[in-house]
């Protein structure tokens, strides 16, 4: 059975999250009653933080220079641009750094951003949440039909039709993983040349491929050769650091420019420097780079184990993430509570995301250890579903 | 004699730095040649800080709960204000929490700031730099010849001869220390309450006092009589933590709404969460009262150390820094070369500065030890000025 109290104190703390989940740490502080075990709502690569915080112990805690990270103000913008453009590559012109991606998703849809502007759904929701109020959105919808599958060719003719002069485009797609190849991309920025603005975020590209060897698909490169565009890079998933907050974007240098000389003084936290700073590191750089491809096969895995499970449907994703639909008489909400109460498994019901008609959740892949506990857990939920013992709504 | 490969390359830190200091860091990185013994550029209580490293190190490091700060998405920002206002006994709904205090100003400015702002000069740079370009600035200027006092008759008639619709004041102000006593200030809080927006940078107020018990100063509990009123709070200063980024501001229901209907998700890093936990802990607010009164007495025979050595003017502050103007026939670029590259002690120079026209510096108070450093060096600078013996310029 389920617990009504602790039911609706969870959607109490929805309501106060907006489009987001509460965080697990709300949850344990106002349900003391629920154990949390795995939480699969976070998209986050776990590997990526244990390499992470090891290096934090030994550069910082045991060799006694957290302080300084604490106590002074961090560099400017422009001071840790130059420590990133020697990592990628980029001329450091057209590298603006923000307190997470977040901060840049926003200045951009500010600034830059022009009166009609195209997001594809389902999506990330502050896209659309934090537009001017001047700017008309048009949707283009992936279709349930067809596997959300995204048909490059009638998102062109939509852009047109709609007089769009500006887009987003996630890749992979959050919520559903959908992957656009790296070819196709660059026909697409090739195709939408004379908008004011193409934002692409590729918060979860570390976690795409194309090849056996899974090489990074990112498209750093080419923000020379399109000045309309913005691409965004969270650095929250693919290191598993969101706390930290550190995020950047290419851009072109003018907008950089106009961008710094107004604001965005002192935005990049202690912390975050430090990471930008480790992240210059070769021997960090090889380490992390077996980090991600291991994990990578660690989703491929889980993916495939999910599938396989009856009374879901799950959808192709080249992201950690997958976006499942429940092909059981339940609503996503209501599994959702049910697998977090009984199991302590905690999955985000995709019932507020625009552009998701259905039961659909979204769960993401974690650790080895906490996949098998999250395929384990689906199974026995499912069932007790079918089995029409426990389950009382 | 001056090295004047490092007096270049520290020009050159500088303009990098725009209207800012180079940092000690960036510093040391470039011109390794040189150490550091003090760095009183920087405005923060360095016992703040010894008292929040003491906690982050107990509550973090020890009990080994640093990874949950660093791996997950920090709580938003309405969370963070229930917190701060269990501490301040304001309501939640009229507290916005930034990255800083730096992205509030920067926030207000470009949103609510209207078409003619009055700035009392000489100020933080920010404040002008960071304008809209539709915001024509008008200045009004602290008169040297009446030692930067501040004329409140005056201030209200300039604000009204020339329709300014929106104000900022800092209390105590940067960087001559001044300050306005706390019924002066709700008297002005009043006759302005017809401005679009009244901003009160409390940045520095932890450090100012009018009795003797050194009660606090700040004036929080009236941010709901002036629904124009923003009350900016930095925690960098008075706290010790600038690279940690935190920062709130007191304003009407109505901004803060607005602010985060379409924006600043996720902007308080885990750090910046941890420390307003921290703050709400009632042993630590007993500990830093102590620590930070210790400060102020600290700063107080400091500046009347400094105001009795010859050859320099030192200006009123009752803030936890010192508005110097050398008497002597030296450029203040070059008095604080000499006065870092000979005895490691690095001084703000002023010359950057809006409104303040001749040879000043700005000298923060920073630990007894180091105040003591400061004290001698600038003796011993001045006098070997003096003896003509050995400034080479």
């Amino acid at each position: 059975m389920i617990n009504n109290e602790i039911v609706n104190k969870i959607k109490s703390l929805k309501s106060d999250s907006g489009t987001h989940s509460p965080s697990i740490e709300s949850i344990l502080i106002n349900c003391p009653e629920i154990s949390i075990d795995v939480d699969a709502c976070f998209l986050s690569n776990p590997y990526a933080t244990d390499l992470f915080v090891d290096y934090f112990n030994n550069d910082l805690i045991e060799n006694k220079k957290l302080r300084n990270y604490l106590e002074f103000y961090p560099p400017q913008n422009r001071q840790i641009a130059k420590v990133i453009s020697q990592i990628i590559g980029v001329d450091f012109n057209n590298i603006f750094v923000g307190n997470g991606a977040i901060e840049i998703i926003q200045a951009v849809l500010h600034r830059y951003v022009g009166n009609n502007l195209c997001i594809v759904l389902p999506t990330f929701s502050s896209y659309y949440e934090f537009v001017k109020p001047t700017t008309k959105v048009h949707y283009f919808y992936l279709q349930k039909e067809y596997d959300f599958s995204f048909v490059i060719e009638d998102y062109l003719k939509f852009i047109k039709f709609n007089n769009c002069d500006s887009a987003v485009l996630i890749n992979p797609n959050n919520p559903n993983g959908g992957y656009i190849e790296k070819d196709q991309i660059l026909y697409i920025l090739e195709e939408l040349k004379d908008l004011d603005v193409v934002i692409l975020d590729e918060s979860f590209i570390h976690f795409a491929y194309e090849g056996n060897d899974m090489a990074n698909m990112s498209i750093d490169y080419i923000c020379k050769t399109y000045p309309n565009l913005v691409l965004i890079k969270s650095m929250s998933k693919d290191f598993g650091i969101a706390g930290i907050r550190a995020g950047y974007a290419l851009l072109s240098k003018t907008r950089v420019d106009e961008l710094l000389s107004n604001g965005f003084l002192w935005n990049v936290s202690g912390l975050s420097t430090y990471f930008f700073q480790l992240y210059g590191n070769k021997k960090f750089q090889d380490q992390y780079e077996i980090v991600r491809k291991n994990y990578i096969l660690n989703t491929k895995m889980f993916i495939s184990e999910l599938s396989k499970i009856h009374g879901i449907k799950v959808y192709s994703s080249k992201s950690n993430f997958v976006l499942v639909e429940l092909l059981v008489n339940i609503s996503s909400f209501d599994f959702t509570m049910y697998l977090l109460i009984n199991y302590g498994v905690y999955i985000r019901d995709c019932s507020d995301k625009f552009g998701l008609e259905g039961q659909f959740i979204r769960i993401a892949s974690r650790s080895f250890e906490e996949n098998h506990k999250i395929i384990d857990s689906l199974k026995k939920c499912l069932n007790e579903f079918f089995d029409q013992k426990n389950i009382g709504f």
